[in-house]
């Protein structure tokens, strides 16, 4: 991966989602946080006179104090929160102690808190911000390719609930949370020439997943643009990596303006497709994605890639879909440098159990997302086991 | 008060609370936790396998399984969960305790929650419900005069922050919390007769607020009916109980509906009045509302009536109503068994700059809401400190 500047900045682009009342705007651009300031006050419903910036502890201290100054520089008092973005840290106190901060500062309903970071960052700023004297704007200011596609459009907020029984299945994923709509979205490109390689592949895996579902939300060429760009994506050209972005957000957002609480479940629940596997992975904290223990656990955008491969195998095993089909997203995935397969999976007996936990899951029965040819998925609730099975040897490693 | 059962059942009243596509019924009546199990399912948008029942701890048993009983016979299974209801349980550990309850019984999204009791079970137990999978039904039985008149209509939920610096002043009120409408209100009237009396009375507070801008609210003769009426219902006898019920709640209702999320700022806040005075009252412990100290600190309702003592008194400095106004509204709540002086008070300085901390300050400027005669009232900014301090004489015991 390119970690130099570039050498021609892509302009900004923007993205409106229009989501009743509540519509606002995703901009996409270089060096966007220099200019936060500015973007935050304009955003905002009513004047503020101070910013809580809830920040990953773990970016580089330029991109925070960028933001920062910006915002101090447009006439706010900031105050800053450090989170530690791990999964671990996506908890009830988590968030408890954004409030807290919030509230020692006297932060007041007109107030911002400003996200700057990760899914996990922008998921626990983006719920302290629901709740605090129910509710004060949000700006998020995503940082990985992640969140940037996928987490900051939708307006999800929440945290993990621990039931605190011991093992790895007493953590229930994001079960607590709000459906909280951001007053802007600032998606500065620069600040992914600092993340890991390894978090950057993570997240193409949602955008192939984007790509896999197209024709269902407007873009049905997607796909194959992916598996032409991938390497100029991979090596941060900056115009395909801005075309990336605005293609991957402008669908989340299609599929979001058409089902805003998910109360329809139409359009945005093809949005878990690969995520019913994934979510069965992701606890294994045995597995890696290219077999080097020390590179365990399995990532998020890891995790979906496996699954994005074993939700086309289900299609191909339904019926639904040849095995060119599968081919086909395997070899997109092995090329944006994500896994296909791994090893140290359980049997197809203990996986499906876990699935039948799996959060979605509606009066038991499980709920698959199956992608088929021509950038279309369906709805499978409960599908043959054997199927399932089938799926998840291809995956086996 | 008049323990005994009523020998004329008020038959049961329905009232619609009707904002947007989340409009429910609040019914009033004798009886109706026994009849609990169909007017929840037939309220829920969806089917449902269980509910939660979150219930005040206090509360007879009989009450909490006549209520159970009537659930499980409409074929929910029920969970239980106690609350001790006092104020310091209003945290966000007990809003945990019930989440870690409902993931404990794998609550569903379909699933309701039921709250049995008053203000903080109702508040508790909603708020749970507007996070826990980010919003399931809600169902609130209150059980207290206080909570079926006030607490229940406006989707109000939330709890309170410690701050943790030590200090009663280090607990923030309802500072977290969401908007989150119930799908139906059930007022059983006969819990009201368990209720203690003082508590009951402390209802009554909000109830004569409610007469004081009931001009502004659709019904302005609430106030003399009030003057009327107010033995009767201190003896709770069926027909004007229910009256006072159904008009408190229609007139809260009305509110609510043309200012759902306080974004106008416009009806609902009058529904502060006395609460300024009162906020800066409720935390000082040793207050008593009769000079008993076993009988500190005051209840909410009883703070409220000093509230509105002093509202009256800021009314007549301020050159808006006459010394016979200030007079009526004190007679009205002795008669209600309400404290209209207190003794042990702060100097005047020293609440106002209490004031200056109360959680809907907005840039510092203290706003008071100020009864007029007609039953009606006004929004005042930041008033003159010395008009301020007469009103808190005249409630200096």
């Amino acid at each position: 991966m390119n970690h130099d500047a570039p050498t021609r900045p892509a302009p900004d682009r923007t993205i409106p989602v229009r989501i009743g009342p509540r519509g606002y705007e995703v901009r996409v651009g270089a060096g966007l946080l220099g200019r936060l300031g500015p973007l935050v006050t304009q955003a905002l419903p009513a004047p503020a006179r101070q910013a809580l910036l809830v920040f990953d502890a773990a970016l580089p201290s330029a991109t925070i104090d960028a933001a920062s100054a910006s915002l101090a520089g447009a006439g706010l008092i900031v105050s800053r929160h450090a989170v530690h973005a791990a999964e671990q840290s996506k908890t009830i106190g988590g968030v408890g102690a954004i409030l807290t901060a919030a509230a020692s500062s006297r932060h007041e309903r007109a107030d911002p808190i400003i996200a700057l970071g990760g899914g996990v960052v922008g998921d626990m700023a983006g719920f302290a911000a629901a709740i605090y004297r129910r509710g004060v704007p949000v700006v998020q200011c995503p940082t990985t390719l992640l969140s940037m596609v996928d987490a900051s459009v939708g307006g999800k907020t929440g945290v993990n609930l621990d039931l605190g029984t011991g093992g790895e299945r007493a953590v229930l994923k994001n079960l607590v949370g709000a459906f909280h709509q951001p007053v802007a979205v600032v998606a500065d490109t620069d600040t992914l020439r600092s993340l890991p390689p390894r978090h950057f592949r993570s997240g193409l895996a949602e955008c192939v997943k984007h790509g896999l579902i197209g024709a269902e939300a407007g873009d049905p060429g997607l796909l194959d643009w992916i598996g032409s760009n991938v390497g100029a994506v991979l090596g941060l050209e900056p115009t395909p990596l801005a075309d990336l972005l605005v293609r991957n957000i402008a669908l989340k957002a299609r599929i979001v303006e058409t089902d805003e609480r998910e109360e329809a479940e139409a359009a945005r629940v093809l949005l878990n497709l690969g995520h019913t596997f994934a979510h069965a992975l992701e606890p294994l904290a045995g597995l890696s994605p290219d077999s080097n223990p020390s590179n365990a656990p399995l990532q998020h955008g890891e995790a979906v890639a496996l699954g994005l491969v074993a939700a086309c195998e289900l299609s191909r095993a339904l019926g639904l879909a040849d095995a060119s089909f599968v081919d086909q997203t395997r070899s997109l995935l092995s090329r944006a440098g994500l896994p296909v397969r791994v090893r140290g999976l359980p049997s197809a007996d203990a996986l499906i159990a876990r699935m039948a936990h799996d959060k979605k899951a509606t009066g038991g029965a499980v709920r698959f997302i199956v992608p088929t040819p021509g950038c279309r998925a369906r709805v499978v609730r409960a599908p043959d086991p054997g199927a399932v099975a089938a799926a998840l040897d291809l995956i086996r490693g």
